[in-house]
This record gives structure tokens, sequence and C-alpha cells, in this order.
């Protein structure tokens, strides 16, 4: 008898390993965005020559926070009106809205989610300019739109989506730019973000993982944003939910202060996203009142030196643009997640219950 | 020497007496909201007039949570688009967008919330048909506004709002009736709503309190809801984060499935509010993963039998009226908060930190 061969065995897989290089490779991801440049030159052009200056915007979960995001990217840059639109509405109260001189934009990273498909779709019918953002330009979403235009994230394989929401975040704000005659300029805005992300990346990965063991045992959070930056309060707080199981919710500094703050306590933290912008006030107020609770603060962002108290920041460069910071300020709540999820015995790349494409109605 | 007098002592107050009064009072609020239907018709017949179909809401808390309601509203009655605007785009950003052809409602209880009020001047500025929905005709509010409608709910003492969030969703029915030329009707169910909360907030005073002594500990909730009902799901929230300090999130049914759904375990229960319309599916769909992932339910409103595996019940009679289901299924919740704040030996008229007026920026 004989011993049995040896076999080959894998390396052990380091937990959160996928999220984390998908965190990493954003900087090339926006690089990756801004050859398709031209695409949204384009379609910005159609929209200024159709004059659909209203914007209805569709996604869920990731693409929904940057959703909010485009909500001041078309307000900020063209001056136009952007929402994010009830998909229920059309699609299952079968509502036919009056959307001529309206441009609807799905986001959707798989071109598959099947309710955002179907109210392209119907916009369509409804008078809309219809456009595709999606990173599978032979998706289903992509085939039912007038327009399309590509993410270009490269494979995301980790179930939270990191650099989709980036390059969506990035995609909007450069759609937006070329409405407004301003595309140019912000091109080069986010080819300054993908350098900085390069340095900033692995400084903050050093940064977050005392600030997270600090958070081992943490049941809840708010996440408070306000103006672009509260598109990263939602987009941060649902990577605490899907990676951390914290029970994280995001809120505009000034609805803190509209009853949510009765439930703070010493155990009951909060992230302030600070940017040195016209709404800082009303996020040092929000974080005030937070202090004055008993909450523990992080803070973060161009601004986190304005947050008084803060037992943990975070801090990044101003790069001198509103639609330009959310690019940066993501970053840290991204790898807050990654290394609060270790520290908590869970796999990131792993959130139970979830898969990457979601089917649900 | 002689003994002191004996003084008179204030018969000790009930924890959350005030709280209870005015949800009681809810279908008096109600009755008092219909004396003004003249205004709310005259208004409707305006915007028809002025062609202003696209209608922007902005209010804080309860307030903003009517206003998602408002978005179903005016899509499922006049086929308007309508949206929660952000108030920051305007007043802090000081952005000039082109308001013209669209209506411009502000939400206040008070009429004194300092954004809101700015955000109406503003908006009027921008080309809006401004109209102020307060408790309060003679505020700021209503003096910077073109139009005021009476919200009527009278004399509202608890920090958290309860007959002034109802009000509010029945106005916004009303205008939206109206201006679909279905206002008698929407009149006479509201009617009817204030009959059935006669009997309907006794018998729930009832079956609140044994549900809510199962959640004495509860550090976490979802609350999720779908179309109309999605402003229930973020007004029950609410309630509970003000009144018992759970952490509670509202999500639609669908975004449950699309990350959240990973923070979930049987510690973590979910509260979803099942009506009996088009969106039903996709809550019986988001219940279910919640049950999956390990998740207590509550299941409230018309449809709640078909919540499978729901550890509770909370069931409300059917109104045959999308629109008018709102009405009825936040009370539950609203009289869940009170019982379980009490349970939990917290006073529910006394959230901490709060104030009546918030003055917040």
């Amino acid at each position: 008898m004989s011993l049995p061969e040896p076999q080959a065995v894998a390396p052990p897989r380091e937990e959160g390993a996928q999220f984390l290089a998908e965190i990493r490779d954003q900087p090339h991801a926006l690089l990756r965005l801004l050859e398709h440049e031209a695409d949204y030159a384009r379609v910005a052009a159609l929209a200024r020559e159709r004059r659909v200056s209203v914007v209805r915007m569709v996604g869920h979960g990731s693409s929904d926070n940057a959703a909010s995001y485009g909500v001041y990217a078309f307000g900020l840059a063209p001056h136009w009106t952007a929402l994010r639109d009830s998909i229920s509405l059309s699609v299952h109260y079968g509502t036919k809205l009056d959307m001529s001189g309206m441009t609807a934009i799905g986001l959707s990273q798989s071109g598959r989610t099947p309710d955002v498909v179907k109210y392209l779709e119907q916009a369509g019918h409804n008078g809309a300019f219809t456009v595709a953002l999606t990173n599978d330009t032979d998706s289903e979403l992509a085939a039912v739109a007038q327009a399309v235009l590509p993410l270009a994230a490269g494979a995301e394989h980790a179930v939270a989506a990191t650099k989709t929401y980036l390059n969506q975040v990035a995609a909007l704000g450069l759609l937006a730019s070329h409405a407004a005659g301003k595309g140019r300029r912000f091109a080069t805005g986010i080819r300054l973000v993908a350098e900085e992300l390069g340095e900033l990346i692995p400084e903050q990965e050093r940064r977050v993982v005392p600030v997270a063991s600090a958070f081992a045992f943490t049941g809840r959070m708010f996440v408070i944003g306000r103006g672009p930056e509260f598109a990263t309060a939602r987009e941060i707080a649902l990577k605490l939910l899907e990676t951390t199981r914290v029970a994280a919710e995001p809120l505009t500094a000034t609805d803190l202060a509209h009853g949510p703050v009765a439930a703070l306590d010493p155990l009951f933290p909060v992230w302030a996203i600070a940017s040195d912008d016209e709404c800082l006030a009303s996020v040092v107020e929000g974080a005030e009142r937070a202090r004055e609770a008993g909450a523990t603060l992080i803070a973060s962002g161009s601004a986190a030196d304005a947050i008084e108290d803060a037992a943990y920041r975070l801090p990044l460069p101003n790069l001198e643009s509103r639609l330009l910071g959310p690019l940066l300020s993501v970053v840290p709540g991204q790898l807050f997640a990654w290394a609060l999820a270790r520290a908590r015995g869970l796999d990131p790349d792993r959130p139970r219950g979830l898969s990457k494409v979601t089917l649900a109605r």
C-alpha cells in the first residue's frame, strides 16, 4: 500500500482580498471611463439639442446612491432638474407619465436588473430620451435605450460594488459637465483624482485599520453628509450594511436634527462627511448635535478638521470642485468597511444572502 | 413653629399621554382638514390653469416622509411628475434652477423651518407656482408663498408628529385628486377613513402592546414598504427613532434585497407593510428574503396575511384605493412606537435632544 499522492493545496484565500483588489483598481477604472469621453460629449450634445433638461434616474443599491450624486451634478453644472425616479410608479402601477422634454437614465452595472430595464423601455414610450449607463453595452438595458454610455469599470466580482459606484459617479459628473459645456475641465479633474487615488488608497488602507478595530462591537451607526456628499453617506452606509452587518443609516446632516438624533447615545456612533463647501456649516451643526447626545464621531473629508470633538479623523485633500469631492470621499468608507468586516470576523467578499446580479422585483 | 402649608400636588403624568392623545385625535384632524376642501380645489384649479404639472416638494422629517407619499399621489392621480427636492441645491449652493411650469410645495407644520421658508421664496423667484402647506397660515412660510393650504391638524404638542403627518398625507392626496378632477371622491374617502380610524385606533392600542413587549430589547430594525406605502415605512421608522431609540431604517422592499439583507439575523427584525396592491409581490418577496436571513417579521397592512411566517401581524381593512391606504397603515406603527417606548422605560412625549420646532440648518 502506498501513501496517497500529495495534492496541490490552494493557498488560503485572504478574506476580503477581492473587495480590496477592486477598491485598489479604482484609479484605473476612472482612466478606463475617460477612454469613452467622446460618448459622454455626444450624449450630452444630444440632450441639449433635444432640450431634455429634466433628468429622471433609476437604479438600485449603489446605482441609486450614484443617482443621489446625479441630482447635484445636473443641478450644479447645467442647472437642470434631476430626480431619483420611482420605478414602481411606472413598472408596477403602470402609470403613463408624460416624459417629453425629459431624459431618463437607467443605471445598472450588469444591465440586467429587470425593473430598471422595464422602466427604461416604458420611459421611451412615454416620450423620454433614454440613456443606459452600464458596464455591459450588449445588455438588455443597452438594447432598450436610445443611447448607451459605457461605464467601463471593468469586471467587478465582489458582491459589494466599489469601482462600479465610483465610475457611475464620475460618469454622471462627466455627462452633466458636458451638458454645461464644461466637460473637458471635468475630465481633467477625473484624471487628477485618479492620480490622487493612487497615493491615497495605500495611505488610507493603513489609517482605517486602527479606527475600524475600535468599532468591532458596534451594532448601529448614522452616516451624515449633505449636498453631493449625501451620495457618499448613502454609499458608505450601504457598504457597512453589506459587509459588516452594522445597521448603518444615511441621513442628511439636517435630517439628523429633525428626529433621529433622539436615538443616539455613546454606543451609537456617527460618521460625518465634511467637505469644504457651502454645506459645511450644516454638517458641523449636525455633528455637534450628535456629540451633545454622547455619540462618538468619525469625521472624514476635506474639512474633517472642522468637526470638533471627533474621536477619529480621516482627512482628505481638497479638490476645489464640489463635484469632484465625492470621487475621493467614498474611499475611506469603502476601506473602513473592508477593515471593520475583518475586525468582526466576517468575509467582505461574501456578504450573506447576496449575489452579484439581483433579480428581485 | 407651624407645619408648612400643604401644597397642591399634580397627579402623576402618564408617560406618552400627549403622544397617545394626538394619535387618538387623528380622525378629528382629518375632518378639520376637510373643512378647507374648497382651498384645495381652488389651488388645484390654479395649478391646472397655469400648467405647472411638475411638482417639487420640500420638508424635513415627517414632512419629507409625507412628500414621499406626494410622489405617488401626483403620479397616480393627475399623472404628474413629483419629486422630493433638494433644499441645499437652492438654499446653500444658490443654484438658480428654471422652475417655470412647476409647482413648489413647502411642507412645515410650524411654517417656521428656516431652510424651507428660504427654499420656497427662491422657488418663486425661479418661476415656480409656490404653495405653503402648514398648520400656521400666518407663518413666514405662508407669507412667502403664492398660495396657502391650511393643514388644520390642530395644535400638536408632542415632539414626534402624528396628526400633522396624517393630515399632510391627506392634504397632498386631496390636492393631487383635485388636480385630476377626482377631488370630491377622495374627500369622501377621507371621511370614511376618519370613521374607520374611530374604531381602529382603540383596537390597535390593545393589539400593539403584547407585540411591542416582545421587542423591548431590540436595537435595530428595517421597515419595508413600496409605492405609496414607502412613505409609511419612512414615517414608522422615524417614529421608532424618535421615541424608542431603535435604529430603524426604512427601505423599499426591493432595495432590501440589493444589499441591506446581508445585515439581517434573528436579532434584527423587519417590519413589512403589505398592502393589497400592485406592489404586494415585491413586498412579499422582500419579506421572504428577510425570513431566509433569520429575521423576525412583523407584518401590517391590508395584506398582512400575505406575509408568510410573520411572527406578528397587525392587519388592517382594505380601502380599495391605493392613495387612501397610507392614512390607515401608519397608525399601527405610531401606536407600536408609543407602546415600545413605554416597554423600554422611555417617555415618548420627551425624546432626548429634540424640540418641537427645529431650526437646524
